[in-house]
């Protein structure tokens, strides 16, 4: 299959030549390199060259022909923090929390994580599947080109590996890339709520073993946080993770400044997600580290809590990324163009940063950044095309609306 | 035509028989009549009957025949605030806000209003008309099935005009009610910077006349702010517009407690809109009225301010209703669906109350409250069929996900 596009507006986020930059984007933020009035010619699904429309060469061949004109072309958004795989949405929940009702007491109900893991108990690896599979092509049109998913509504042996043989089964027929996260580590269960390192013994000693056993995972996740996870017991999963080859990848500081960025990077972990409460150290200790800070606003937005400090973070160089958060209780949308409008109107993220943090960095937040997150040769021909739209700044500014014309993966 | 809807999940906010409620929600916006398993049957574009499925009548004979299972019916979202005519976005204010100049700063570099103004005015009646079609065929494929929209980018007797000329063009094609409000007192123009008693002489001595001359407008409107238009400048236009025939309907309170929402009470104002800035005085006035406070939490949330107090306004048992104010400045979004969303986890009002606020009450916003807002016998057959869906609250708690199957209108 050869694909080619001719006269597109502007090709966003290309990389050539000497310039290559197959890596995240820490320092330059700021700007977007760019083709106008510019081509694309894919082969086998992959970027095999691109220019201004002066430097289309007359012999080429293709099986489809696009005339973008007006439209713009930008890579795929690699959404690297996800738990799409769920058994039931809560949307009762979201209506207690209207109703003032707190965190805890929904908690207190049954709701929350619990709630999710005991739907998930209930339902069957099948339907499970089948439901995932629908939230995966919902987001696949809405752009995502790459995804994370993690496991954690399970908090047992059984239901954690049902989780990620989904994940599994999901990479086996997506149209993208997937990559699974081990996240047993999401929430204490009830019957070890005053045993917690009976469970983390469970998950060292009985889970894990069988995770890597079957190649299920690609990395470790757990949540540290105060009143789930502590560093100490946070420190304990990693070290085991590594031992079978997972590498981090972790929930930090959602809720507090809980040492989770500290113990991540001390793990030389992928990334550290969340982020909402951070502070100097935290900064310090990430400038040092090839560790992506993560962040997460959708969740903030659906919550109406505080947002992450985005700025404090680009500014001080870090190579930012942004992800979903898809999942029931607390971001219940994997929809990364209105992800876009979070960063740029609530984190004052210009669209140039946020286009980066939702492309190439989250590709490396999922170690993909050799293959996505980029118009480069050799790359995936992983792309969106936009609507007519009259520049990049509007695809964020136009909040709601749906400005992408096709989603080529 | 005769169109038969079947096996409709749940038919939201019906009217029947003797509780016909074709007016605006109040004391009891927090409950939503629905029917579960039901029928609705249209003639002519007028909902003709409706009821639960064991009373669907054999003998009923429809051209088409809807299966709605899993689904739900509800009426269309009547947008009762919108500036949807204008020349062309302005994403580049929107970068320089990112990038932290204020709005004054803005203003100064010929940003804001006086920015879509001299655009307005550089642009031909056709291309406005084209433009603005498309944006109400995109907010119709929304949901939405009527419409009010304001002039107030000509601030010159021929701009506004102009303007008022492509909405009623919108209003002879559109598939949907649309209607017109005058808003020349939307800003000071700036050769009457220092004059604003000659630029209120200009609209009362020459537009309006010219505007009520032609039946241009349904409304009349002033933006009554501080640095705006005065508590006794909005009188004064208030009241030249009613010797016209033209109601109030304001903008008041977005960045003060300005007196708008007296001021519009005391003229009997259909509404009054913004809301932003609310005390105790505001609430009493409003309770004895027949105004509608109308929240746009759309340009709270693109702005990244403070969020209207639905939930004081409800509290006080006021019929609170919810509009878009799709505008280039502060609101580039016209989604319905999404503000649903927002007025549930931004403002916390209830799934209920959000639909009450966008249904009947946004009709009665317009003066359409017999005709739309509901599913009652003999209003319109404008609708909203969902996908399928779990339940109502599932609307708004999915943000950013198009649950619309399709638009009936
Ligand atoms: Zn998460
Ligand atoms: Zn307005």
């Amino acid at each position: 299959m050869r694909l080619l596009i001719r006269n597109i507006k502007t090709l966003a986020q290309v990389e050539t030549g000497a310039e290559r930059k197959s890596r995240v984007y820490g320092q330059d933020m700021g700007t977007l390199p760019c083709l106008d009035d510019a081509w694309l010619y894919a082969e086998q699904g992959m970027i095999h060259s691109f220019g201004t429309m002066d430097t289309l060469p007359a012999e080429l061949q293709a099986d489809e022909t696009i005339d973008a004109s007006g439209r713009m072309v930008l890579p795929t958004w690699c959404d690297s923090h996800t738990h799409l795989v769920f058994a039931a949405p809560r949307e009762q929940e979201f209506m207690d929390r209207i109703k003032g009702l707190s965190y805890e007491e929904i908690a207190r109900r049954g709701g929350g994580i619990l709630n999710s893991a005991r739907r998930l108990n209930e339902t069957s690896e099948e339907q499970l599947f089948e439901q995932a599979l629908q939230r995966l092509e919902a987001v696949i049109a809405q752009g995502t080109g790459a995804i994370e998913i993690k496991s954690g509504y399970g908090l047992c042996t059984e239901g954690e590996l049902k989780m990620l043989r989904v994940i599994r089964r999901l990479k086996e027929v997506a149209p993208i890339p997937v990559k699974a996260s081990f996240l047993a580590a999401h929430a204490f269960p009830p019957e070890y709520k005053e045993n917690h390192k009976g469970y983390i013994d469970l998950i060292i000693d009985e889970m894990l073993p069988r995770v890597a056993g079957e190649g299920l995972a690609d990395y470790m996740d757990a949540f540290c946080e105060k009143g789930f996870f502590s560093v100490e017991e946070t420190a304990r999963l990693l070290e085991a993770g590594l031992k079978y080859g997972l590498k981090p990848k972790i929930h930090a500081n959602q809720l507090h400044r809980s040492g989770g960025v500290q113990v991540g990077v001390q793990y030389n972990a992928i990334s550290v997600d969340h982020l909402e409460s951070m502070g100097e150290e935290e900064i310090d200790a990430l400038k040092g580290s090839n560790t992506i800070p993560t962040l997460l606003p959708g969740a903030a937005f659906f919550l109406a809590m505080h947002y992450q400090p985005a700025r404090a973070l680009i500014d001080a160089g870090l190579p930012v990324a942004l992800a979903s958060d898809y999942n029931p209780g607390s971001c219940p949308s994997g929809n990364m163009n209105l992800l876009l409008s979070l960063a740029c109107t609530q984190l004052k993220m210009t669209p140039e940063e946020a286009i980066h943090a939702q492309t190439i960095n989250g590709a490396a937040a999922m170690e993909l950044e050799q293959q996505l997150g980029t118009i480069a040769r050799g790359k995936k021909a992983s792309l969106i095309l936009t609507r007519p739209v009259p520049s990049l700044a509007y695809l964020p500014y136009s909040f709601g609306e749906n400005w992408i014309e096709r989603v080529i993966v």
